[in-house]
C-alpha cells in the first residue's frame, strides 16, 4: 500500500511517500517558516522528483493533532483538499503516536511531548515492544508537574518539540529522562505513515469530508468566546 | 556551523542542511531514479523551501565512498561544482561512517554493509558509545563468508543497502544479526553532516579541487584495462 503522509502539527513539517513499511521518499524541515508556505511545495517537489503522481497513491495520511491549532489545521486542510481533488481515501492519526512510530528505533520507553503553553504539554507515553510502540496512556494535555509525578525515576526518551522544555524543567525530579537525538526528535511523515498503515489495513480510512482535527483543548479564540458567552448568560 | 550534506553512494539519495548537530531540513529518496536526475533538484528545492542560499552555508560535505562508482562520482562532482561556484570549503566522509552516524539511535553494534557485487560487501563495524559510533575496523571490501566468521554470534544491527543480502545469506551462521528498521536502513544527508561536523571543527576541510572519491576497489573498466595491459606485456 502506497501512502502519502503529512506532518505539520508543531514547529517542523514533513511529507513522506511510503510503500508498505518501506520509505520511498521524505522531506523534513524545521527552519521556522510557516507550514502554509512550505507544505505544498514540499509535497509537489517530492512527488515530481520521484516521478510519482497523486493518482498512483493509495491513501493520504495526516497527523490530526494534538498540536499547534494552525499547524494541525494546515495539515488536515491540505490532505482534505488533495484527497478530495484526487478522489483518494484518507486517515488522521495522533501526532503523538506518529512521533512514537518515527522514534521507535530508540527502543525502551518514549515520552512524546509537545509544548502546549501555560505550563502544559500534549503528551502520551509508549513502550516499544518488538519495534512497535504500544500505548501506555491516551493523548492528553497535562501539567508538567503531574507528568513528573507519573514518570518518577523511570527511563524515558523525550521525543517532540517539548523535549527540551520537559528535560530542563524535570531532569532533577526525573533522573531517567533522556532527550532523543536531534535526528529523531521531531515527528516525520514516515512516522505518520507507520502509524496509519495498520489502521488503513484494518479498513479505517475515511472520506476527505470526514477528516477532522483533534485539538484536545479548544482554541484560545473559542475559549474566550465561551467565557464571554458564559459571562453574558451568567 | 551550517553544513549542506550530500549522500548518493548507493540506491538512495539524500541532502540535508544542519546547524551544528541540529537538523534543519532533509530530503531523502529511494525510488530507483538516477541520482544525476534527482540530486540537484533535491538540493535546490530544499534550500529554496528553507529560504537559505548557498552563500549562507559554512561548508559542503559529501559521502565520498565506498559505494556505487557512478553514485559516489555524482555526489562528489555535485559538491565540487557547488563549492567551487560558491567559494566554500568542503569535506568528504566515509559512506559507511555516515551510515553509522545516521543509525546511531539504534545503539549497540552496527554492521554497515553495501552490496559490492561478486560475493563482496563494502563494510565497516561500529560500536555506539554515548550516542557516538566508534570504529571497530577500517572501511573494506570483504567477502560475506569472511564477514560471517568475524561477526560470529555477536549482536549487530545491519545498516545499508546490503542489509537484506547480508541478513538472508548469513542469518543462520550469525544468529545476532538484525536488519535495521526501514527508516534507519539507508544513509542520509544528516548522517554525512554528523560524520563531517567533528572533522570540520578540527579544521580538516579542503578546497573543492582537492575533494576526491574513495572507491576501495578499482572500477570494472579500469580493472579490465589493467588486465588487458598486463596481458599485453606478460
Amino acid at each position: 500500500m502506497r501512502i502519502l503522509a503529512f506532518e505539520s502539527s508543531a514547529v517542523s513539517a514533513s511529507v513522506a511517500l511510503t510503500e508498505d513499511d518501506r520509505l520511498i521518499a521524505q522531506s523534513f524541515q524545521n527552519c521556522g517558516l510557516t507550514h502554509s508556505r512550505t507544505l505544498l511545495p514540499m509535497v509537489e517537489s517530492l512527488l515530481q522528483n520521484c516521478g510519482v503522481s497523486l493518482d498512483e497513491v493509495d491513501a493520504l495520511a495526516v497527523a490530526h493533532g494534538p498540536g499547534s491549532f494552525t499547524g494541525v489545521r494546515i495539515g488536515a486542510a491540505t490532505v482534505k483538499g488533495l484527497a478530495l481533488g484526487a478522489d483518494k481515501p484518507c486517515i488522521g492519526v495522533s501526532t503523538l503516536a506518529a512521533m512514537a512510530c518515527g522514534a521507535r528505533a530508540l527502543g525502551g520507553r518514549l515520552c512524546c511531548v509537545m509544548d502546549a503553553r501555560a505550563g502544559q504539554v500534549y503528551n502520551a507515553l509508549f513502550a516499544v515492544q518488538d519495534g512497535v510502540p504500544r500505548r501506555l496512556c491516551g493523548d492528553r494535555a497535562v501539567k508538567l508537574s503531574a507528568l513528573a509525578e507519573e514518570i518518577g525515576q523511570e527511563a524515558y526518551f523525550l521525543v517532540g518539540d517539548g523535549a527540551d522544555l520537559c528535560y530542563n524543567m524535570l531532569k532533577e525530579r526525573c533522573a531517567g529522562l533522556m532527550p532523543a537525538p536531534p535526528e529523531l526528535r521531531y515527528p516525520t511523515g514516515y512516522g505518520v505513515a507507520a502509524a496509519a498503515l495498520p489502521l488503513l489495513a484494518a479498513g479505517q480510512a475515511c472520506a476527505p469530508q470526514q477528516l477532522d482535527a483533534f485539538y484536545l483543548r479548544r482554541p484560545q479564540a473559542e475559549r474566550e468566546r465561551l467565557k464571554q458567552l458564559n459571562g453574558q448568560t451568567g
